[in-house]
C-alpha cells in the first residue's frame, strides 16, 4: 500500500478558527477525512507542529520511505533554510502546497526558500491543493 | 455546456520538440486530447500565440463568458504588465501553470507578475499541471 | 487642418466596462465625440491596440506628419524599452497620460520607462487628461 | 465665489531668473495674472515660500474651505513626508504641478513622495500645467 | 479576574547574566514580582522559552482567552514570519517590547516582523517597558 | 519642580481633526489637560510647529536643562538627519513617541532617523505614549 | 547553399532616418546590398519587425534550418524573456548584434536578457557588426 | 571690496557646546574673528540658521552678488533637495564644507546631496576647511 | 581535564547519508570516534539537533563552564539571530565549522549571521574542519 | 604602416592551458601568427601583462599614436576605473574583446566597466574576436 | 626640515595632456615647483605611479617618518581595500585630494574606499587642492 | 619532498607592525620558522608582494607544481577578478586564510572574490590559521 505524508507547519492546527476571510472555515481533519475516502488504497499520514524542528524530524523519518510528502510549511516557507535542506536531503518527492495565493499577499511570501527544492507548487487553490500534489505523487509514482 | 478556455504563451507552440530534459517530449495537442476524453461534458477551448497582443485579445473575447481558463503565459509571466491587466479587467477566474518549476530556474523567472491577479498557480508538475487548474475551475464553479 | 494623434494601448479597449471603481464607466468613443467638438478646427486621430508591435507602427506612422501624439500606453507604459525607442525616434512631441494616479497604486506602476522620452505628462485626472494634452499640444504648436 | 489656491514651493520665487533654459523666462506673477484673466469668476490665490513649514501651514489654513489647491513643492515633493501628510490630512482636492518634465532629469527626482496623496499629477507641459490643474479642480468641482 | 500574559522569547532567561552592560544586571524574575506587586488585582502569567515553536504554541495556547499579551520575542522578532502569522491570528491584542533600543543596534535588529501584527512597540526603555505594556492593555481592556 | 518637555511636530496641531480613524477624535490639549493633572509636581511644557527649524531650536533651548523631551516629529522623523543631530547635540534624555503603529503602515514610515539617538521609542499606543515617555523620564530622573 | 538569416527587431525600420547621430544615416537595405556582394555563395535573409511575437515566430521557422542567426532586438533586448526563451529552444546559434555601444547609453541598456542564450555578441561597432556575426556563423559552421 | 558669505546650517548654531569629540571645543564666533583676521581686504559675512527655508532665502539673497559662498549645511546637506536647487540656482560659486569627516560616520552622512552643484568639498579638515573654502574663493575670481 | 563541546545542528544527523557528493560519506560519529583517539586528554562532548531553540538551550548550558565550543549551525547559520545572541552571550569562545564550502553554493549560505559573535570560522575543509577548531580552541586556552 | 596594438590582460598568458573549455586550446602566440599574416600590411603589436599598472603604461605608451587598440583586459575588465580611465585619457579607438561570452558567465562578469570608454565590444566569438576587432579599427582609420 | 610627501595614483601622469577640460592644462610638475616656492622650509617629496602596488610601498615607505601624505588614488580611490588597508596601517596622517568633483561626475566616482581611513578631503579644487592639503597637515604637525 | 607555498597579499609585510590590536605583534617570518620546524619534511615557500601582478604570476609560477597553496590575498581578496581567476585557472588547491575575523569587520570584507574557487577558508585563528591550512593541503594530498 502507497503511503503519501502531509505534513502542515505553524498555524495551520488553528484552520477553521484563522482569519476564515484568508483560509476558509474548514478544519484540516475534516477535509482529510474526505480526501481519504476519495484515496481508499493509499495510506494518507498526516503530521502538523509548529516547531520547525519536529518538521524537519518528521521529514527525515518519512523521506526514505513515502511515495511522496505534500508540504505545506507556513510561514516557515519563507525563511527557513533549515527546512530546505531537509527537503534536498531525503529521498521521497515533495510537493509544496499553499491554500491561499501567497502571491497575492505580503511582499515577504512571495518568495519561498522551499521552492527549488520541491518537485512543484500548488498554491491558492484552497484546501483543493492538497488533493492536486495527493494526485500529482501517486501518478508519477 | 461550461467553457474552460486553456491559453499558451510565446515558445509552447515547441512543446515536445524544445529542450525535452526541461519540458517533456509530448506535444500539447496530444496531451489536450486525453484531457478533453477525462471531461467529456465540458468544452475545452485551446489558443496558442506567441504575440502578447492576441493573448491580451482572447482574454477579452473569452473572459467575460467562459467558466474559467487556464493561462500558461511563459515568458510574458515574467515581463508583461499588460497581460496582467488583461487578467485583471476580466469576469472568469484565471489559474496560472507553469510546466517546469520556475522557482528552481534563473532568477528572472522567480517572480510572475500574472500570480497576484490571478486564483492561484500550480507549477513545476508538468503537463498535469494543466489537469489540476481546470479541474479546480469546474468544483469551484 | 492641423491633426494630433491619440494612442491608446493594451486593455484600454475596455474603457467603461473594466475595473470602473479604477477607470470611470465612460467608453472612451463617448469621451472623444465630446472632445472633437470642442475642437472642431483640428483632426483628432483615433487608434488603439493590444499589440505593442502595432502601437510601435502607428508611432512610426504618424511622427512624421502630425502636430503631436497623446499616448496612453496602459502597461507597456512600464515595461516597454521598445515603445520608449519609438518615441524617441519620431518627430512629433508626445504627451503621456495615464487616466488613474499610477502613482497611488503598485510599486511597478510608479515608473514609466517612457516618460523621459516624452514632453511631459498628465495623470490622475481621469479622462480629461486627454483634453488637456491636445490642448497643450495645439498650444505649443 | 470659488476659490483655488495655488501654492509654490522653494526655488519657485527665482522663475524667470533661475536656470531659465530648464524654467523658462516667464515670472509667475505675470503668468499668474492671464491665467485670473481667463477666469475672472474664480478667486485665485497665490502663496510662495521657501519653508516647509510654511507651506504645510498654508495647506492646513485653505485645506478645509477651497475648492482645490494647485501645489508645486519643487524640491521638497522629493524629500518631505510632512508635506505629504499635510495633503492627506486635509479636505480639499490637491493636484501635484512640476513646470518641467521631473522624469528626464536627475534620478532622485523621479519618485515624488506627495504623488500618492494628491488627486494627479501634470508635469513637463510648462507654466501651462498650473492651467490644467485648476481647470481640472473647478470642473470635478 | 484580568488575565495578561508575559511571554519572553531565546535567551531572555539569561536576563541579569548575559551582556549587563545591554540589558541590565536584573533577572526578570525579580522584576516581574514586583511589577505583580503593583497590579494585585491583575492575573500576570509568565511564559519563557528559547524554542519558536512553543512561543507559537503558547500565543495559540493565550490568545483566546487573555485580555492582552505582552511579547518580547528577542532574535526570533527580526526573524519569525511564523510567530507573526501567530499573533495575526490569534483574538488577543499584544503589545511587542524590547529592553533595549533596537534601533541603535545592528542593521538586522531595526525591523521586526512581528510588529506591524501588534498594537505597538516599547523599546528602549529597559523591564520598563513590560509596565508600560501591561498598563496599556488594561486600559484598553 | 521637574520639568519635561513634550515637543510635537508637523500636522500634529490637526489632532483629533485629521483621519481621526488614524489619530483619534481627542484633541491634544484636551489629553495634555488630563496628564498635567496626573503629575501635578511636574513642569510639562507643550511646544507644537510645522516647521523644522524651530523644532531644533525648542530642542536646543531646552535640551541643556530640562529632566527629559518627549518628541513626536511626526514626518520628520523618517527624513531629518537634522533633527537627529539636535536630538543627540544636547544633554536631556529624548523618548520618541508615535501615536500610531508606524510599522503597519506605508514602508517609508517603517524607518525613523531620530531612533538611534533617542533613549527609546513608544509607538501605537495611542495618546497614552506620551504618558508613559513622561513616567519613564520621571523614573530615570 | 549556406543560409544565414538576419533578424531586426523595433525601430531598425527606420534606420537612416531615426537619430542619425546615433544610428547613422545609412538605410539597412544599402548595407545588406554591400554585405551580399561580399558573400556571394551565402543566401543571407533579413527579417525586420516591430512585433515581439512576429520575432518569435520567425526564430522558430528559421532556428531548424539555417546555418545561424544574427539578431538584432532592440528595444526588446532588454525587457524579453520570451525572446530570449525563443533563441534558447531552435536549434540554430545566434549571435546578437547592437550598432551602437548599449554600454554608453542609458543604464536600462547595460543588461540584455538574450545574451547568455546568444552565442556572443558585437556592439558598438556600427552596421559592420553584422558582417562580423556573419562571418563568425559562416566560419564556425 | 570683495564678499565672501558662511552659512551654517543647523546645530552648528553649537559649535563648541557640542560633542566636542567631534566638532572641537572652539565656538565658530571666534574662530572667524581670526580669519576675518587674516583677510583684512575682504568682507565676510557670516549666517546661521537652523531653518531649511531661511538658510534658502540666504543663498538667493547672495547668490547673485557675492563673489563666493561658503557652505555647510549640516545635516541637510543629505536629505535636502530644495538646497541643492538653490545652490543650482545662484549665480555665485559655492565651496561646501564640513567640520568632520563625513565618509567617517555613519552611513547616510556619506552621501550630500549638494555636493553635484557645487564646485567642491573640503571636509574633515576641521575649522580650517572654511579657511581653505575662501581662500579658493578669492583665487578663482 | 579540559572540556570541548561540538554542537551540530539541522540535517547534520544525516551525514553520511545526505548529497555524499556534497558531504562526504563518512557519519559524524565515525569521524568523532577518531578524533576522540587523537586528544585523549580532552572531554570532547557532542550534541546533535535539528531544534533551534534545543541548541540555543546548548549553547547556554554548556557555554559558561566549556573551554570552548564547535558550531556548524547548519541552515541557521544563515537565518538565526537568535542562536547569534546565544553565541554572542555566553563567555566560551566559539568556532563556526561548516564541511562544504559555503561561499561556492548558493547565495543565500554566503552570509552566516553567526560568524561576527563567533572567534572565527573554518569551512570547506571537510570533517577535518572540526578537528582545527578543536586544537584551535585548546591552544587559545 | 599602419599600427595596431592587442593587450591582453590578467591569466590570458595561460590561453591554451587554463580551463581549455571555457578558453579553448590554442595558444594566443599561435592564434596571432595567423592573424599577422591575414594582415601583412599592419603593424600588429602585442602585450600580456598580469599587472594593472603595466597595462595602464603600455595604453598611455600607445595611445597616442597607434591606428587602435585592441584591449581585453580579462578581470580587470569588471573592477578597474583606473584602467577605464586610461582608456579615456588616450586618443586611440579602443575596442574591447573577451573570448568567452561574459554574459553567460558569473554575475560579477555581466558589467565590464571598460565598456563605456571604449568604442564597442565583441564577445563569445572566441580568438575571432581579436580579427574583427583588428578589421573594424582598420576601416574607421 | 618637515617633510611631506605627495603621491599621485594612475593617469596623473598625464595631467595636462588627458581631458584638460575636465583637469586643465598644467602639467603637474609645474604646478609643484610653485607650491615648493611657496614653502621653503618643507621637504616636498612626489611620487607618481599607475601601479596599485607601487603606491602601497611607497605609503609604507614614508609612512612612519614623514609629517604627513597627500595621497590622489586617482581610480584606485574607488575600488582598492588595498590601499585603504595601506592608509590605515601607517602612522603618518593622509589627507585625500581630488583635482575635479568627483560628485559631479560618474556615481562609481561617488564613493572612495580610502576616505573613511584618510583625514579629510579636498575634492574639486583643481590643483589648489594640494595646497591646502599641505598646508592643513603643516598646521596640524 | 613536498611542496606548500604561502603566499600573502599587500600589507601583510607589516605584520607585527600594523594595528597589533587587530593583527598581533608577531612578525610573520618568525611565525613562519616555528611552523617550517614543525613540518621539518615539507618545503614551505614564502611569497609576499603589494602587487596584484606579481600575486598572479606566483599563482601561475606555482600553480602547476606545488602540492598545494595557501593564500591571503590581503584587501585584494574583496576585489580582485583576476586574483580569483588566478585561482581557477591553476591546477593546485588554494586554501583562503584571513587573520582576523573578516566577517567582524567592515561590510566590505565580508565578501571574498577568491573563496568559491578556493578549497576552503580559514579565518580569524590568528596565525594558526596558515597550520591548519597546510595541514589540510598535507593530509588530502
Amino acid at each position: 500500500m502507497k503511503k503519501i505524508v502531509i505534513i502542515n507547519g505553524p498555524n495551520l492546527n488553528l484552520l477553521g478558527r484563522r482569519e476564515p476571510q484568508v483560509y476558509g472555515s474548514v478544519r484540516f481533519e475534516d477535509y482529510l477525512s474526505g480526501l481519504r475516502a476519495d484515496y481508499p488504497d493509499v495510506e494518507l499520514d498526516y503530521f502538523q507542529s509548529n516547531a520547525e524542528g519536529l518538521l524537519i524530524d518528521r521529514l527525515h523519518a518519512d523521506g526514505f520511505g513515502a511515495q511522496g510528502i505534500v508540504l505545506n510549511a507556513g510561514g516557515y516557507s519563507h525563511t527557513s533554510v533549515a527546512l530546505r535542506d531537509a527537503v534536498a536531503a531525503i529521498e521521497a518527492p515533495v510537493v509544496e502546497v499553499h491554500i491561499s495565493n501567497i502571491f497575492a499577499r505580503e511582499e515577504y511570501r512571495h518568495h519561498s526558500l522551499l521552492s527549488d527544492a520541491c518537485v512543484g507548487m500548488v498554491c491558492g487553490l484552497g484546501m483543493e491543493g492538497y488533493r492536486y500534489a495527493v494526485d500529482y505523487l501517486l501518478r508519477r509514482g
